[in-house]
């Protein structure tokens, strides 16, 4: 089969590789139909985090199942399945607490899993899911070509918008910031609006973020970052800020702006994977500044997400502004680096 | 009247002051029956945050009130009150979503209002009480002797305990490890028992501290502390760590073990007033932990708590372990110091 691999910083190559085989009672293998390329595949892309050699990358798909392993039970091949961005067992102490990012069994597409056998990354044609009953999740039937794109942000990019409004505890009426414009920001635009958010201020210096952020639901647009920023939305809700701010960069910029945007007793949602951000916890405590976030679970919530999708409530699939074929993933890969693309699919 | 005046550091006395005189139409003057010393009137006494000069101290009283002004209508002379930590008006924007402790037109005792006139210290005889309808909340009537113990720590100490499981967010059936065996953490036990936590786990390494907590609901001891305590608590809750963590001290080690102890997906609530404490954000990103606290808005939980100490449901006045008169107040100052007493409350 083809599958992705990243040979070295920007070099990125549909490779010939061996297809993936049941290795486990417990395994399924997905045909993907569709996957697409995250904010967090540019670190490695660029060289920021750089890995030892060539390796197969990509976390997001969506596909058909084509093989079960005999214990498998909940999915079936022939099966539309949607992949979290990590596998998971469903069913150890933690992820019965909702935090499936922390299975004990649980692991990332395109390392290795618990028993050291080789995962495949989501940006391939087959992929072998470990943990199938636990990670997969079917749809009532096969969707149509247009739906496919909406349920592939199921896989990542729309829980992880959610993860960052439901950790802050976005509740119905309330006032909202959202830091970051990439499409785990705009997507968390689009799940404080799910949750009933009253007024939402979206950052963003680009006109087709903004655009997108209003269709998400967005009321306002800050387009000031850094200090400027925060004092306009601190202006803009009630000259007190946010009851909630939804981080979703992962810079120490990025979090210091949410916290001036925060209200006192503001909670902030933070999903930006965090590079050398630091927090002075005498600085929150007067304000009475709370934090919550991380890795989303995303397993936890598709199932609760997934029938506004299905009945067209809402289209987080929106996010994507360009598709390519898996043979073009260079020129995806290219289009996210240079901005060109919010968030890029890749057609099977 | 006298009041308590910190001169300089371990040199407290009992000064004869001017007679408090209403000031505003929005004021009260409040004839105090108990007050009490905090682990945080510590920090000046040990000269470590050291004022200029002398000055007044204390801040948790109960008492009667003595005359109000021509604006106040929720309370009357002859009313006995419980005075938050903090004044407020308890209808700015913030207060209005319950964080009294960022009141517009707030404040703290022994300092000076927003209108620039002196606010008495709570340890003494009498106090100007700014905002007295947005402040003070009275009892039905007047209270036992024994009572008042019980009242005075809404003034602070229980709603701070209480303030830590709230912003953790406790559930019922939850685990909960405390931090912290001063009053504040042994008040965050029984405010974790009263909003049904499941099993508690106190750290503590003093046999009088552990009594308290096992007696306000907790149901495991850790005499342990850092990293070994952290580990005793993972090893009791299931093996993974508590749900909820109430960090009750405010030191760099404290909120580490504190880190340690919460289960991934985990809440810390911090209310322990932080020195020199820095969080890592990556460090809390993959483990999705989150944190909430601050300063206690105490008044905004004073009417919710106080039909339960009323009722003697909850007895959070156990907590003091001396009491002294007011013009023992030194003596009251050496024991807190010295840690031969949990709490000291004063007598009038």
């Amino acid at each position: 089969m083809r599958a992705t691999v990243l040979h070295a910083p920007r070099d990125i190559r549909l490779d010939e590789v061996a297809d993936p085989q049941l290795q486990l009672d417990t395994d399924a293998v997905v045909r993907v139909v569709a996957s697409c390329i995250c904010g967090s595949d540019l670190w490695p892309y660029r060289g920021i985090s750089s890995p030892d050699g060539a390796v197969r990358i990509g976390h997001e798909f969506v596909g058909v199942v084509e093989q079960v392993g005999a214990s498998v039970s909940s999915v079936a091949a022939g099966d539309f399945v949607i992949a979290p961005f990590l596998f998971s067992d469903n069913t150890c102490a933690l992820c019965q607490r909702g935090v499936h990012s922390s299975c004990t069994n649980g692991g990332i597409w395109g390392r290795t899993d618990k028993q050291g056998h080789d995962v495949d990354g989501g940006q391939g044609e087959l992929v072998r899911v470990p943990w199938a009953d636990g990670t997969l999740v079917s749809t009532p039937s096969q969707p149509s070509q247009q739906m496919v794109a909406q349920l592939l942000t199921l896989s990542d990019v729309f829980p992880t918008g959610h993860h960052a409004a439901v950790s802050a505890g976005v509740t119905a009426g309330s006032t909202v910031a959202v830091v970051g414009d990439g499409a785990v920001g705009l997507s968390a635009v689009l799940a404080a609006k799910r949750l009933g958010a009253g007024r939402i201020v979206a950052m963003s210096r680009h006109e087709d973020r903004q655009r997108l952020a209003r269709q998400f639901g967005a009321d306002e647009i800050v387009a000031e970052r850094g200090k400027e920023g925060a004092s306009a939305v601190r202006e803009i809700l009630d000259g007190i800020g946010a009851d909630f701010v939804l981080e979703c960069v992962g810079t120490g910029d990025s979090m210091k702006q949410a916290m001036l945007s925060a209200r006192p007793g503001g909670r902030i949602g933070y999903v930006g994977v965090p590079h050398d951000v630091e927090l002075s916890v005498p600085q929150m405590f007067g304000r009475n500044i709370g934090l919550a976030g991380g890795v989303a679970p995303v397993r936890s919530y598709i199932e609760d997400l997934l029938p506004d999708v299905l009945d067209g409530t809402i289209s987080p699939g929106d996010v994507f502004d360009l598709a390519v074929p898996l043979d073009q993933v260079a020129d995806g890969y290219r289009a996210m680096d240079e901005r060109t693309a919010i968030k890029t699919m890749l057609t099977l």
